[in-house]
């Protein structure tokens, strides 16, 4: 189990990887059946004619797995995974069968001018498939705690 | 029923408002167990205690019920809605009972060049709770196609 980390340890360029995860059609079509009913992501042939080519995963699905990534080690954060704001692409679709795993960088540190115990972390997560292909790529504006200051 | 509006249909400015949807206790904490198991999202007592000062739905929960929204006739798109990328931006949390619904204003417009048959829309999607209160606003890039042209 890896501490976590307050603002305080991290630096430009420091990495993370997540454990990996399994998506199974089974999930696919019941997360899509939920938030995102649209054919290509329930049904096999009329994903196969649409323009994703085959049964994927909502873009909605891969975001939710890998916050389940993130929160599960692939971010040690302090204080815990709270966003201000994220920006997303989704280069490639996740399909059912793929093994997941997320890879993120610390792209920038900014303290806070008025709150002294905290600032403001980006942090730019690749979701990974088995072949290596990105299928997420999420850039997240994090509010990290600074360690406690002892009383001088 | 709304007929699903093609890229030549749409123009910026044009505004849509989803159905609402409430919000429970039970499927926050069962979001949050599958995707974003953080105590604020899972505990009353820890959630109090929290920045969050409360028990709040994980943003990926409402990002998630905000397409739903979409997709149930929030976002009369032809051809469904497919997103190339996202900005999403959470002024406030979502709560237990919260009553969510979507509006959203087409931004932009930007027909393809290399594709004559589609274009780009970018809608920009306000999801608000029963206070009026902004929790949630979503810029998405979506991929629209133009109605097939009669030969000449």
């Amino acid at each position: 189990m890896t501490d976590k980390l307050f603002l305080d340890d991290l630096h430009v360029g420091q990495r993370f990887t997540s454990a990996s995860y399994v998506l199974d059609v089974d999930q696919v079509k019941r997360f899509a059946g939920e938030f995102d009913p649209q054919p290509f992501h329930l049904d096999e042939d009329a994903a196969a004619k649409s323009p994703l080519g085959g049964l994927a995963a909502s873009g909605w699905h891969t975001a939710a797995l890998t916050m389940r990534l993130l929160v599960g080690g692939g971010a040690p954060i302090a204080g815990g995974i709270l966003g201000a704001g994220v920006e997303i692409l989704w280069p490639k679709p996740a399909r059912p069968n793929d093994e997941l795993h997320v890879v993120s960088e610390v792209t920038a540190i900014t303290p806070s001018r008025s709150k002294p115990d905290r600032g403001i972390v980006v942090l730019r997560s690749e979701t990974r498939n088995q072949h290596g292909d990105v299928v997420q790529v999420l850039t997240s504006k994090l509010v990290v705690p600074r360690k406690a200051q002892a009383p001088v």
